[in-house]
Parts: C-alpha cells; structure tokens; sequence
C-alpha cells in the first residue's frame, strides 16, 4: 500500500506531479505543539496549512500596508511542505532552532526536486519568500502562521506555553510582526498575553 | 477550554473573524471515506481541502479552457466548510445525496452568518460557485476534488471503492468532469479504473 502501487501514465510531467501530490499528504502526519481547539490532540502540519490559508483571506483589513492576499495564501498553503523531510522545528525550542536553516534548505532540494522545474522553483520561491518575511504578502503570511497558534493557545488554557515553559518575551518576540504589520490585531494579542501571565500559563 | 474561553477585543469584526478562525478548526474532526496515502487513518475535512488547494498550484497545464489557479486555489479551501454543520456526505451514497443540497444550504446560513456580512458573502459565493461546478475555475477545483480521492484510492487498493461496494460506472460518473475538463488526465484515470475492476476493487 502506498506510492509503491502507483500506476504510471504515459507522461512523465503528470507522473511527476500526481507523486509529489502523494509525497505531499505526508504533511498529516506532521505534528505540531499545537492542540487543536478543542483540545482533543495536536494539530498536524496539513490542517494548520489549511487553517491560516483560510485564514488569509480574511484578516487583511488590519495590515498598515497592502497585501495581495491570494499571493499570501498560496505562501500559507506551502510554507512548511519542508517539514515533511525537516519535521516540525517548535518555535520555542532555542536548540533545534540553532540548525533549522540548513536543515530546512536541504529538505527543499529533495522536495521541491520532484515536481517539474519550473512548478518546483515556483513553489520553492514562494517558500524562500515566506520565509524571509521581507515583502508585505510574506509579513501578511506569517502573521497568519502565528496569529492561529496563538489564538488555540489562548483557547486551550496556554498548552504550549506551558508545555515548554516558556516566558512573556519570548512569545512577544515570537509576535513581534504582528504588532509590526497588524497593530490592531496585536492589541488582542497583547490583552491576552496579559491573561496568560495571570493566569500562570507564561511566566513574566 | 475552548471557545468559552475566548477574551474579546474591542473590536466586534474582529472578534468575529477570531471566533470563526476557531470555529472552522472543527474542520480538523470530519472524517471522510478516504484514507491517506499511507493507509493509517481516514482523512479530514481539513487535510483533503489542503491537499487539493495545493494541487491547485500545479495542474492547470492540463485543461481545456483558462483557469485562474489563485480563485481555484479560494474554491478548494472553502469548499467544504458547509460541512462542520452538514457533515460528508459520501459520492458514493445515493440515499444520503437525496438531501444534500438542502442540509448543505441550512448549514451555509449558519456558517457564512458569523463571519462580517460581506464577508460571508464572498466566501459564500465562492462555494456557491464550486457547488455549481458551472465556471472553468469551479469545474477545475471539481477535478482536483475528484482526482485526490482517485489518487488515494489507487494508493489504498481500492479502500472507499471496496468499503462501498460500487462500480465502474459510478466512478466514471464521478470522475467525468476531469474527462470534460483535463481529458489527458482523464487518460490515467481510465487506467487507473481499469485496474480496480480487474484488482476486483470496483464492480465491472
């Protein structure tokens, strides 16, 4: 069972991309820190794609510049298909952090390998771009990457937080772009960081 | 924990674009027929629309009429969300398809109501427009919802084709719209069907 009982078609281009499409669903199995909302389990890498590319094409109304919110969403929808060959690398472990670029770059030359060259280049550039958060699309991703974290967090009584006893300044560093690029929406997220402390569920 | 657990803003937009972040993450907990690719579960709601959004970026070489992948890409993300309240309701069940539309229209009016009002609309529109399979954007989001459950099915021996106990023709009649609009797709896929039937995972 699996790619091994793949039935090839007469062009090699399709081949290519109906693999990489069931190399791809590995994304499920992916886990996050992240619970899901309603606390049942983790959340995998797929579903929190999904979330925050939903997420995407609703929350532009906050940004202090403008975004072409379909652009950000196909950022959303890639941005951690390394993680099938990286793995998750959590936001507020200091350690694994220290080598995630190398091993993030060598998980895009193996992935984006197997789709034609022109399609692996472009969803590799959406990819490098994301991640780079210079442009306003890629500012507009992140904060989408971070905003729904954040709002499970808040909705499960600090899980994650807890989980890595972590503190107040590294969460706000963590947000940093979205007081930067949506400071409106930070108001909330600074309101619950505040509850948070209170509630023991970050240190101060 | 959960949604009870929710600290407003100040703002009632966008605490109804965060509450309904959080409510769509139920997403994550409806299970359709089809497994993934490595056999271990059934798919969510979440993981499918994820997946075929993806596939989005990467197929259009293959119709017959122009498509705008970013607008597909929209339609793919959103097409199922009816179904937090409507639940899946499977192809390949005749009796359950009676009332589809009509569970699936209740739960659209509860859904798209919580978002801001022009927002509902759009994201309402856009599954109006996939429903209707009638615009090339929609007929290529059908394919790529119609070709991933395929695909996963090739990969799990025939799992939803054999758990169902349907035949050729139901599938032909399923998979017809990647026939109309990616006819060079559709050459795998009758290969593809060729095999299941004789594999015995589809009736002939």
């Amino acid at each position: 069972m699996g790619i091994e009982d793949f039935i090839p078609s007469n062009n090699v281009r399709l081949d290519q991309q109906l693999k990489f499409t069931a190399e791809i669903d590995k994304m499920t199995g992916i886990l996050r820190r992240t619970m899901l909302v309603d606390g049942s389990r983790r959340e995998n890498d797929a579903e929190h794609s999904w979330h925050i590319a939903v997420m995407a094409l609703y929350f532009k109304e906050y940004c202090v510049a403008p975004v072409d919110i379909e652009r950000a969403a196909k950022m959303c929808l890639v941005h951690d298909l390394i993680e099938i060959y990286a793995g998750d690398t959590f936001a507020y472990d200091p350690e694994a952090n220290k080598d995630k670029a190398q091993r993030e770059a060598a998980a895009a030359d193996k992935l984006f390998a197997q789709l034609p060259d022109e399609q692996g280049s472009e969803l590799r550039a959406l990819w490098e771009e994301f991640d780079a958060m210079e442009t306003n699309d890629a500012k507009y991703a992140a904060c989408m990457d971070r905003l729904q974290p954040f709002l499970h967090n808040t909705l499960t009584q600090g899980h994650t937080w807890i989980g890595s006893d972590t503190c107040r300044a590294n969460v706000e560093k963590r947000m940093a772009i979205v007081k930067e690029f949506m400071p409106e929406v930070y108001k909330w997220v600074e309101k619950n960081i505040d509850h948070a402390v209170e509630a023991g569920w970050l240190k101060a």
